[in-house]
């Protein structure tokens, strides 16, 4: 069965991030759903408006387990999802239970808030992670640390997407989406 | 005044490629106007579903005249584009105005179609070039030859997104958006 992939996501979302996630992890073969803290119809940072598959409510029904969960970056974006106790609950959850979790841009805020990055290496956009003791950041584009993979902003997010992919499918996967994206 | 980029779209646009040029070209201050050939609300090539600012009837009134005209790729979008006579108009009338065109992945099909493309180099995603001669052909992620731009795919959006920024703008401006972007 194809891995379940979870993307909440609300008003500010990053939309090169958001479309760049969703769509590799679809090409690869994910099952991805696009949930929306406020609404079908969600604003990006640069006024684009992307319709959600459905709400997070709808998405956090208790018959759905995720195999991983991928947070894009954006504000408001990146601050409500840290900030929603649900979000907080997932990340947790997902953690927990040894599966991926991941975050772009200014919402690794969010790991960080749900206390996922204790030990962990992580990157984020810069001064994102301002709590984060210095020597557990990092200025790679990627960074993997466990289940928890982190990333910087929209120039990276392909090569964030991409990993994802191979952390999900491995990396004969990854390298095949990367040729059909041009990469 | 702000230049006018118009963005015109349909089903199947690559939401990777449609976004990138948005968000990059509105970051550096340009005026953007995403315009769908069917309807509100467009299904990207994966699933992405990306509510349209107008309708191309509407964004083509004549009151209005566009500094750029940039076509997203993805199919069936591509091909959408290409076959619409409105399109082809308005890319004969921009062109002959020596306003810049772009199109990217299997969009530059369109500016063939057009008959743009005449002692011009250009690229496409593999293949979208069948009837162009060969020594017009470039393998480069983007190819500027005259006022026509041109680009191969989703991985290469975001270096063709700033080359617009640089057409519009300036090299200046466009550093300027990529270190945002952290490019």
């Amino acid at each position: 069965m194809n891995p379940k992939v979870l993307v909440p996501f609300s008003k500010g979302v990053e939309e090169i991030e958001f479309t760049t996630i969703v769509d590799v992890l679809r090409r690869a073969g994910a099952h991805v759903t696009t949930a929306s803290l406020e609404g079908a119809l969600v604003e990006g940072r640069s006024g684009i408006r992307i319709q959600a598959d459905t709400t997070l409510d709808v998405a956090l029904s208790p018959a759905v387990t995720y195999d991983m969960v991928v947070l894009p970056g954006g504000l408001p974006n990146a601050h409500i999802l840290r900030d929603d106790p649900r979000i907080i609950a997932l990340l947790q959850s997902t953690a927990k239970a040894e599966r991926p979790v991941a975050a772009i841009c200014a919402a690794p805020s969010a790991l960080f808030k749900a206390g996922l990055l204790e030990g962990h290496t992580a990157t984020a956009y810069p001064g994102c992670l301002p709590d984060l003791p210095s020597e557990q950041q990092s200025d790679d584009a990627v960074v993997i640390s466990g289940n928890i993979t982190t990333s910087r902003g929209p120039a990276t997010a392909l090569a964030f997407a991409l990993s994802l992919v191979a952390t999900l499918f491995g990396d004969a996967k990854a390298s095949e989406v990367a040729g059909e994206l041009l990469a």
